[in-house]
């Protein structure tokens, strides 16, 4: 037994839930002391005008015109965001009930709905709860991890359309407090979410448990329902927003910048709100949702794995509790590593927002690993035993340290290795950049290799980050390095949040005709921002590698499948038609995209065309049919892609077998994690190398611009290339491959029981 | 035993290749009795004249002149080809020999260069020859294996730049002429490649089994050296020659087509010649070396596991050569086949070109068939025993017709799939066009989703090929499916190669100011090779997968791996990196194509900026300074990827071991596929989307069109981007797959012996 008792342990959790939560509030309080209302007066609160590097106020701009116009178009915004995630959730509702009696079936069917309890998988000695009961808890498991899905996509979206306006107008007193203001409200949706997941996770076991009592396996078992719900909210809302925003940003683009030359978030643009409502409902409800996902997965998996080995056995609740703890120390050291960027030092140049925000990515890490000790010392058990894959394999308490380390590790060389291709302080970025002198293809060419090549580091950190847990402590180390890698989840969402956020504020800066100097600071925070989201991109795939090989290990050992056998045709196929479906999916979603795109352009011109005045300034737009074609495309095309994820486990779990299904999972890993690496990649590099040009910050930079030149243009070109790439397929693709591995691993049981139907037949 | 003996089967063998050199070379003397001279006397040989649909020549063009200036062009290209070919083959000359040494030292270390006989592998009771004699004789087979694929390449390139300036002089009278000519010339290609690749193989089998006598597990392993060679030195071809064509091909267009605004293959252009070249040394001679290393290396794999079935052990000759009887059946049914294009049917019109070159795909699917039937009921008994990774499976002989047919007919699948998306005559690519209305990135987006789409169907068919072939013959049935795919390759060559003729008789008609009549055919005949040129690089990648996955069978077998267990650590991440090479390798050659290009355009902006009277076409280009740069730019960069691919498997092997070699090559085969297809076909569409507004052929192209319009404009850069997707990369790859599995057999019993020092050490 580990050093800390189970009362300490039911204590410690919730506490750090409750903590998470608190803070996330209290940062949304000190967001909502900037109003939108009145520059005279700078009233937000603060009383630190003095010590602030205040951008003066430009004649007839930055008035109380444009104060009221932030709040309008912010609300024109939140609106638009909260219809259509309101649209969207009808469809997921639909198609959560529908699932989920889908799976209660299945799952049911198992035991011919037998309601007799039966012995135990792992514990042949003991009885276990009917497999009509285990249905029934993952089906509500299931549902809850969608509701606490969904909300966290919501919340986000909340908090990031009432804090785009605000970051507009504190950028008004300088750079400091508008990145403040961004971040902050990053970070409500960081902790909103980590908080939230770790709570209701909780609060869902220790129900189960009442009814379970002494069947660990089976409470852990229903209790992956949980992960399986999180991730498929997550598919669509990563599909449909991504449709979404891409369309209207494509659209927007191809026409307001390339054809009539005006600038990005122009108002006169009918399509700029849609753009700016896709960022939210996109980047911060689709990011929201995946991560929610990618954490509640890895708990899950972890939680099943070590629900079979001694630990789980002997009931040590606190043990079994580790995944939730490094969770809970993960907020704790998010909290502290959150003061860093807001109280600690104070961003007072655009050029130190960049390094501000990766110094969190380090920070956190370093407080981390040292959290991780202690938590593997005090809730661990020097020494306990694991069942995998029929063997025991002994695991003492500090190779968890390092399985969790190494994966937390791991995060930061992928983190890191991102921001190197697709910052243009690097050369990667900046060649991508000098190949748009010879134009668009050139520049199209080497963004494509650019993507190719990062893929490199990041797939070696994942190698040794698996070699070494596997080694250490099998499959409940790779489980728990993928905890690792997403125990900072509250920091990497709240720099990641960050961006689309200060985009946002560019937006409404633009639309509200501020003046030139705001317009320049909400820049600087964008260009970080693109950033931070290509490193937040890269954890999400990082993560959710370590979370599929997981899910898949916990898959295989509860389908009874002793090996996956490389050499055995069925699972070949299942590889190579696996290692396809990348492929596959994206290329529905990017055509979803270029479809809705050419939509959105023929509206767009159609009123530039027939509304006079439209680019005069002295007639008003119609954006409510560029945002009702983003959300028609998006909720009609997100169905093709999703339903190619979830149905492809259950027919190849069905009809051909568990095996198959292992290649399956195995080939749309390690061919998914390529596909959306690159493409992630590829669209930073494209979007900042087009801001490298624009910028024009140095020598050679110079030589290509300024904004409208030739290779401007074919930059452009890139940007909008790379829009789909990096914002709709690439961050869906690492959800496709979880969101199939927990599938199949919530079931199991059931393929195990009747799948394989076509090998039968034959 | 057979219904054939074994002195029928040695007479046959060598006789079918005999018939198919003869053919080729009747059919050069043909191709050759088109005289580069003399327009008026028409003397080309044919008394034909009346029924000809002859273009009537005009005024002043198509004269002495120009015909004077044909055979100049010819020469230039011919002695450019040339050049560069022996300095390539000069590079390689030395690869080879220090590689050679290499393997010899590896191979000859397994047994700590004993020169004692030890018990063999398979059959303990009798005595096998020493390692070092196999070290030896599969150096050999090596040196022989590359010369071979060295002369298929180069012979390819001789007839190509012998064909294409013929090809364009018979323009003059119909197309008909023309593409008879080229076609042939293109089937001169394909049976001397055929027919030489097969009768090496025969020779050195039977040199090789005077030393070994009855040792043929030893002879078997041997030989493997030979596939080796081929596809080490299709490694070279494919990059260097890739790299060479698109550096030029790019650099060309770039300044001409978009910055200067003349036409493709404008003779002021001075990177025309260099284009012009590369399309001989990349298109041809890389992929003679490809397909030939493809059916030495599937030859190869199914001999080496037949030599440990029943039919090895019993020496059952004609059973033993059922790779090689349908390989010489190939070659009779492909004559046939060639028939019906060159003799049976006519062209008369430009619209009957791409049915006939289908046609060609049909006819010989179908007789090949019934060839497969045939060799299957007499040279193999009607059943034996196969011992496959320690089991024992019965395998009657109808069983081997259906694995030879279905990868025969899987090809046919697979071409006919490329054929739907990358000719201009199916929506794929009119959708493609379409989408050139909104400019380059909705262009680019459109064509990478149509290339990933592409992937699907081909992958099932390759899956179900795999499936059912290992069903009903394990290993052995993969290799001899991959040789059904392969067994009508000389067609496949000979439509292939037709693609790059007609693209340089385009050329030279352009250069030679032929008239815009005779352009109009041979852009007929270029748009038909494009497709075709995508067909043949489907088969290409089909065969090596399929290849592949034989030779990974090989390999574990003769490693004595028993599982590839993806739930092995070492195997996974040997998976998860493999998949990572084809990211890796593409980085590369992209990034080589694309600064080679950059050096291109600015040598071309140069020559027009400085020498005067260039654009008036008063003064001549430095042809050879772009040549120059085509060819340092190529000998240069394949180093790099070439090096990746060959030390992989020998550090892979070396220091983490068999099991994580194994996982490499799985990983490397199922992502590598999907990156070839897709880029093969993104390419292949985005050329025909291109063509399709330039030739205008539909009401919708017109919308679209006429050439120099902001769709055409956008449709060139596509064009360009896929050109080294298409040309460098895509076709690559499949070596890359090929090749690792063809190494890491050859290599197989030195890490066996030797290899995973670095899990040893730790």
């Amino acid at each position: 037994m580990g050093l800390m008792d189970e009362g300490l342990t039911q204590a410690l959790i919730p506490l750090a839930a409750l903590l998470g939560i608190g803070f996330a509030l209290f940062q949304w309080f000190l967001v909502s002391r900037v109003k939108v209302s009145g520059w005279y007066g700078l009233d937000n609160g603060y009383k630190d005008k003095l010590i602030m590097d205040a951008v003066e106020p430009e004649e007839g701009v930055d008035s109380e015109d444009a104060i009221a116009k932030c709040a309008e178009i912010q609300n024109a915004i939140s609106v638009g965001a909260t219809s259509f995630l309101y649209t969207e959730y009808k469809y997921l509702g639909i198609f959560t009930l529908v699932f989920g009696f889908i799976m209660f079936i299945f799952l049911g069917s198992v035991n011919g709905f037998s309601t007799k309890s039966q012995p135990c998988t792992y514990n042949k000695g003991n009885l276990c709860k009917p497999a009509l009961a285990n249905a029934f808890f993952s089906t509500v498991a299931f549902l809850l991890g969608s509701l606490t899905s969904v909300l966290s996509g919501f919340l986000g979206m909340k908090i990031a359309t009432f804090a785009n306006a605000r970051t507009t107008l504190e950028a008004r007193k300088g750079v400091g407090k508008a990145f403040i203001t961004a971040f902050r409200s990053g970070a409500v949706m960081g902790f909103l979410l980590a908080a939230n997941g770790l709570l209701v996770l909780y609060v869902s076991i220790n129900l189960f448990k009442s009814y379970y009592g002494d069947d660990w396996e089976g409470l852990y078992e229903s209790i992956t329902g949980y992960g399986l719900g999180g991730s498929s909210m997550a598919l669509f809302g990563r599909v449909g927003g991504g449709i979404y925003t891409k369309a209207a940003d494509v659209g927007a683009d191809l026409v307001g910048k390339v054809e009539r030359n005006i600038p990005e978030d122009d108002p006169r643009n009918p399509a700029v709100i849609a753009d700016n409502v896709g960022d939210n409902v996109g980047d911060i409800a689709g990011m929201g949702s995946d991560l929610f996902g990618s954490y509640a997965e890895s708990s899950c998996a972890a939680l099943f794995v070590a629900s079979i080995s001694s630990i789980g056995i002997s009931h040590d609740y606190s043990a079994m509790s580790y995944p939730l703890l490094i969770s809970s120390m993960g907020i704790v050291v998010c909290l502290i590593t959150t003061l860093f960027a807001t109280d600690f030092f104070k961003i007072k140049k655009v050029t130190e927002i960049e390094p501000s925000l990766k110094r969190q990515l380090v920070i956190s890490t370093i407080l981390m690993t040292a959290g991780i000790a202690m938590v593997s010392f005090f809730a661990l058990p020097s020494e306990f035993t694991l069942y995998d894959f029929g063997t025991e394999k002994t695991v003492k308490n500090w190779h968890l340290f390092f399985c969790v380390s190494i994966g937390l590790w791991a995060g930061l060389v992928i983190g890191y290795t991102t921001e190197y291709y697709t910052s243009n302080a690097y050369s990667p970025v900046q060649d991508v950049a000098d190949s748009c002198r010879t134009g668009a293809a050139t520049n199209v060419i080497f963004g494509l290799a650019l993507g190719y090549k990062s893929v490199i580091i990041p797939i070696f950190a994942i190698a040794i980050a698996i070699y070494v847990s596997f080694s250490l402590a099998a499959m409940y180390g790779i489980a728990v390095a993928a905890l690792g890698m997403l125990s900072t989840i509250a920091t990497g969402l709240a720099i990641d949040a960050y961006g689309p956020i200060s985009d946002n504020a560019g937006g409404i800066a633009e639309m509200a005709g501020m003046s030139h100097n705001i317009r320049k600071i909400t820049d600087a925070l964008d260009a970080a921002g693109n950033t931070t989201a290509a490193i937040g991109k890269g954890f999400a795939i990082g993560s959710a590698a370590l979370v599929s090989l997981a899910l898949f290990g916990a898959f295989v050992s509860r389908a009874g499948i002793n090996s996956v056998d490389v050499l055995s045709p069925k699972v070949f196929i299942g590889l190579l038609v696996g290692a396809m479906l990348p492929y596959w999916f994206s290329a529905m979603t990017m055509k979803s995209v270029g479809s809705a795109a050419l939509k959105m352009v023929e509206e767009v011109r159609r009123q530039f065309n027939t509304i006079p005045g439209l680019m005069e300034g002295t007639a008003k737009p119609d954006y409510a049919s560029c945002v009702k074609i983003s959300t028609d495309a998006s909720l009609k095309a997100m169905i093709p892609p999703g339903a190619l994820v979830m149905l492809t486990p259950l027919i190849a779990g069905t009809f051909f077998g568990v095996e198959t299904l292992a290649g399956v999972l195995a080939g749309s890993l390690v061919s998914g994690v390529q596909v959306a690496i690159s493409a992630s990649n590829t669209g930073g590099a494209w979007d900042n190398a087009k801001k490298y040009i624009e910028a024009g910050a140095s020598e050679h930079a110079r030589t290509l611009g300024p904004k409208g030149s030739d290779a401007h243009k074919a930059a452009v070109i890139g940007d909008t290339v790379g829009d789909p790439l990096k914002d709709t397929s690439g961050p869906s693709l690492n959800i496709l491959i979880k969101l199939m591995a927990v599938e199949s691993l919530v079931f199991a049981p059931f393929f195990a029981a009747h799948g394989g139907l076509l090998f039968k037949w034959f």
